[in-house]
């Protein structure tokens, strides 16, 4: 199989909808017709569901994915130890404010190039957030990160970020933002210096919040979501997966791009969101609302 | 004791908030302070309790109050039928349109002065509504009316309604709506002509819808909603109860006022919203919300 | 415009999913992209919303499309009854059977071959369903139907449906299932003799069942439901619609033909299923599950 | 304006009714009549708003106050630490027994005579209680506390406490009882040597029980709920705010009384409680039921 | 087989507990012990199964059970009308007062002998109540009941009923309520003349309430509910099987009894309470609290 | 009151059910009739209520009994921190694997034959889990133990074990697994060498799944769970009690044997299931069912 390579920056398509019921083959004829798990794949592409949610979930809660991939994802060597997580502060009863975080001087990735602020909650308990900045002036090209503790929710602030992920390719530039689930593999390229938000959640999956009185439609919309279609590296080498388990960064060798999913279907997935898509209601009367009547996303607390 | 009689019209003053516990008395300590049914009231009075919801109903849906009077509201004569219930069509797919309604040219009081509409669901299975509307010319003087199948939403178009009810007297005037809890009894006075829409809610009460994304202010706010003091009439004489039953109006003969309440506790109880308090949201980007965003009470269904 | 007439049979494309926000347009551009409800839509079309659910429903259940079409869908000339409701007999403690419904004579279309069999609940309370049987031998070709009491789940027996529906055309052979949303108008075609069984669902729309224990797979997928892509009709002349309204039919002249959506966005739409992608769970050590485990939709009660 | 000192203690007057929407103003027209955040408030007052929950949580649960003052309660220093958390050992199996804590020797007022005893859960998991009892026999003066990380519920033993909070003065003598919310600021008057018990909860805030099938009635009654009236004092001079947060003691300079709010309206207040009004229920027959059934307060955990 | 006949009155022995999943069985080894639905079932019984509830109902709500019997249930002659049901009248606002019944003067069985007196809802809707009275002086011998709208709950007011049902023999007295689930036939024996009150249920099945800070004792208490062990009839001759369906009496002839289960398990059956066995709960300071604190049983509305 | 010893190996008779209301008794009499906590008990036994769950949990999850025993559980000398628990690596990414644990060659008892895994959540959390492993040699004759921190769910490998409990003894063998609610005291027999799982559940208590759309059949029934009858040891003598409290052994003198409960009624009870009767379900078409469709037992997380 060839390379699919980065690229010169070309506009990407992308699946539209929140949630859908996705269904994406980069080579025709990939995706299992009447099955998810048949002997034989097409192209001899191995099966692997990938699960979001407890099994059981709800339907409307549910989230998992079957993907199509070149070799199994289990194929790599043991994780060792690579960084220990920053230990938070408990904070102040003071208010927190921070100056712009510095573009690192020397060459900094995605992963090296993240300095967290603060949180609650925990990993180990599935509850809370961390928030992180990033600041970066190079591509991940040789090592890919996935984050076994949470959901990442990435608010560029300058340059775009290409994030080649498992289930396909996101442009992400400033003014719009973008959510990558639990587990889910990627590296992020850049063209020059690059710094923004991670809010890292540990909870439930984003969603979309229900409205209520605010009736069926406004805020953020279904339709505005996309959702990459599926896009694969075929390269072996000598790579790098960096997770972030309970807090800790650990790394595997691996002698094979994961990025290898040639085909995928189901409803978890990473999307991106251009905010000025958003329709805001506020007072036409008097007075302000609180400001959760701007609310994108929501992972709900039980 | 003495009668309190209709007098010229002044300000009235109200208690303010929705659902509240509220507590009044038109004489001084006749509200026992330390329970709710004690073996001798101050003055004589009678206690009694009225249930709106079922004994057992959450606190935060349960609705009663208890009542303290002159004279035991069980005091009357059988119920005779009055009139039958008028038949609604079962409609058509076509839109309905009506013209405004005349003012009645005889003399006819607010039970005789009203027409329904249209409808749906059943008072026998505590489910749907009923549209009336109202136009009459004359005071309630002699009679009474309540309504054992549902609570009645009145909107005034034209006229002020002086509402005496059993738990206190409400002036309510185009622009302002005024909510009278089923099996409360009450009487209409006018000051010449007055026309205006009923909805007659079977359902459960009307209560303030949840916001949600709103927040916690905005839409119609509980404190501008304004519930009667106590207040009574202390009058012997020949009267009529006229009751919605079923569908059907029926009528008891009684030898006093039954608006004798002198002091109650709880939080069942008329009240009336001035509309122009209502803090309007909206889209302030593009496209319209829908209309469920100007909803002011809600019932909801199952 | 030109009419997109009945073509020779050829396999139509559909879109993959269930209850998907999907996004179609016939004419490139005609799908406006940055708000539901532009002043001026491409094409000069009309936008209109769909509404399957309360404007509040809660995100997972609410239900709503928005139509881009040629023609306003109120100018039609008013309703008058066209045939009563078959009343359905109460019923005996006695199991009931029929043999095979007879083909008709004469020509009879889909709307006149449509016979009553049984059913329980009420249109007017939104709960309940009817079974009918239709078995018809020419298609509809001035005529639409559209079905205000409920949710049609089509079942063909004999002869394959070619259902051409405001929001797309599907075609439905034996083995596959089809369901049209309350009050979306559609016409039939046919290619000789059709026979087939209809559940009428007067409460919410079938929805896939909550699969609990048996986990993220099995029984009905969600990505085997098959959506229509945008298609429309720009015809004139002279045209009924006709309507199921709390059991009776009416019918309205109309001077075009209603099926002139040119594109859509949303989630209440119709859709086919193949019972053949089921995948079938049972014991596999003794005794027979209960046949709950054959649920392909379901439309929950309260 | 004038300073409201402390005067010899005399009755106070109290609102009545528990979570009612209350309207206080301690001057007159100094609350707003018809928004929450007018761009000039009576008196020059500034409008802040007090949340008690998240802004989305369901009406019946949600609790805040719009708080009309004299300066912004931002205006003070930075909070330093001043006393870490007492470390609360892990426990045993064994039951605890406690004798009285005796009276201070010393000088100590209402913050510095409190001494942790045990608790469960955890405030950054906003779960939990702390059991704490106080011992002091001087004053608050120029000191103020706030509890960050719960709700405060008190429960004296000797002598009778003037708890002057920012919403108003509740007196709460042994056989009372009187609840803080988070995050209200106050200070704590005594006449002589005083000693109690303080529950700190971490949870949602104490509401009144469910009933259940004990019905609308008994137990404790809502309206006997005692909520301040609004007072204020307008102090300049050096004063300490001190505050709990996740367990520790901070404290910080500012140069007024934050007892300073004139008028409020909502429904997050401090309260107190007469527990010889509680309405006991037990066996009339044979054996006693659980203890739950002498429930005056509750924090439901999830 | 032999006949198992109504013998003179001894004690008979049930099975405690409510709700409980019950196994019992009148000849040793009746009772399938690894599965329900065996090929061969010992005496050549045959397996059917009763369900109470759908199928999915939540298993603390799921109700059904396995019967083992010696002759298929199915057997019998089709049903034809009997009687019309009693058409209740709709009531007025007056209150119901009714003297005793008589008991007959000419031989009347259990079926016979009752009239309706008043009721809500509506059996095809499975929501509602009616109440009846029985009066009878003779024993049901060649004739069997069943109700298909709903569960009876006999009160027994005079004379012991000897309630022989498919799930086995309740000796029911005046003191003591008995319920039969819907669908469950029986037929009575008496000793003379009886009398007393019947509650049909045509909603859920009822069940022990939840008592909330009551705790987990008082009231009726779950191992005070008796429910029969297996008997059987085992008899051949002319039979009538009457059945309530939809409000009606219908009637089928049969050619054995019915009560020929020779074996069942599981948690639908028939069970009796001794009403002296009630921990009755109620105030012990002052005021009564309401009736619902003297609960048995409650079938809970939506 | 004589002893009851252990005796060769016979096989025990248990009662039947899952969550069953129980009800037994090993002297005729012992259990009161008519109430749970007279003044005098049979034998001069004591009353003591056992709480599985708060006592306001809803009926249908709502776990207790009542015990009569012998003399006080309360008697004994205070407890003795006995080893702390061991410390849980908070694991790695990388996959657990190991080999079988083996036997100890020194005499080792049920309690010191235990070895810690892995595990997540907390006890004083009352949540997650902890899997242990369990090898040993000697039965335990004079100590006792209970686990105050959660539920066990032993699964043997290799012996039978005789598990005396307060509420009697379960003889439970590989192709076994055997529960034992928080807080009830045992000692584990061994008749040579034993080895297996245990799975400590610090979450509510595990309960059988809801089967949603496999029915009211099939997965483990319900009456194939086996809860013991009541036995008990009148033992004088020096035992120990040993007790897992957050985390940690603390062990107790005590002058008799705890498992000295006569009679006993309730549903808090240990039980045991034999695997064999599970009823698996599976595809019969095509792909497999994720896992969860083999769950046995449940406990829920929020």
């Amino acid at each position: 199989m060839t390379t699919i390579d980065r690229q010169p920056r070309i506009a990407l398509s992308y699946q539209s909808g929140f949630g859908n019921e996705f269904a994406t083959e980069a080579l025709p004829g990939a995706l299992p017709e009447n099955q998810n798990s048949p002997q034989r794949v097409a192209y001899g592409l191995y099966a692997e569901q990938l699960s979001g949610t407890p099994f059981t979930a709800p339907r409307h809660a549910n989230r998992r994915g079957w993907l199509y991939r070149i070799r199994p994802s289990v194929r790599h060597e043991p994780f060792r130890k690579l960084r220990d997580g920053d230990a938070l502060t408990a904070g102040t009863p003071n208010q927190l404010r921070w100056d712009p975080f510095p573009i690192p001087s020397k060459a900094v990735d995605f992963i090296d190039g993240v300095v967290s602020i603060c949180g609650n909650g925990d990993p180990a308990m599935t509850a809370g957030i961390r928030v992180h900045v990033y600041a970066a002036n190079r591509s991940m090209t040789d090592r890919f990160f996935y984050d076994a503790d949470g959901e990442l929710l990435i608010v560029p602030q300058q340059g775009t970020l290409s994030v080649r992920t498992e289930l396909g390719v996101l442009d992400v530039e400033p003014g719009e933002i973008c959510a990558i689930p639990r587990g889910i593999k990627f590296r992020v390229e850049v063209d020059g210096d690059v710094r923004g938000y991670i809010c890292e959640n540990f909870g439930s999956s984003f969603r979309l919040p229900d409205l209520g009185l605010i009736g069926a439609n406004a805020l953020a919309s279904a339709r505005d979501f996309q959702t990459p279609v599926a896009a694969y590296e075929d390269r072996d080498g000598e790579f790098d997966v960096v997770a972030k388990f309970l807090g800790n960064l650990w790394t595997a060798r691996i002698d094979h791009s994961p990025l290898d999913v040639v085909a995928w279907h189901g409803n978890y997935a990473p999307y991106k969101y251009d905010l000025r898509r958003f329709n805001a209601i506020s007072s036409v009367s008097f007075d302000h609302p609180d400001p959760s009547i701007f609310t994108v996303l929501t992972s709900p607390s039980e």
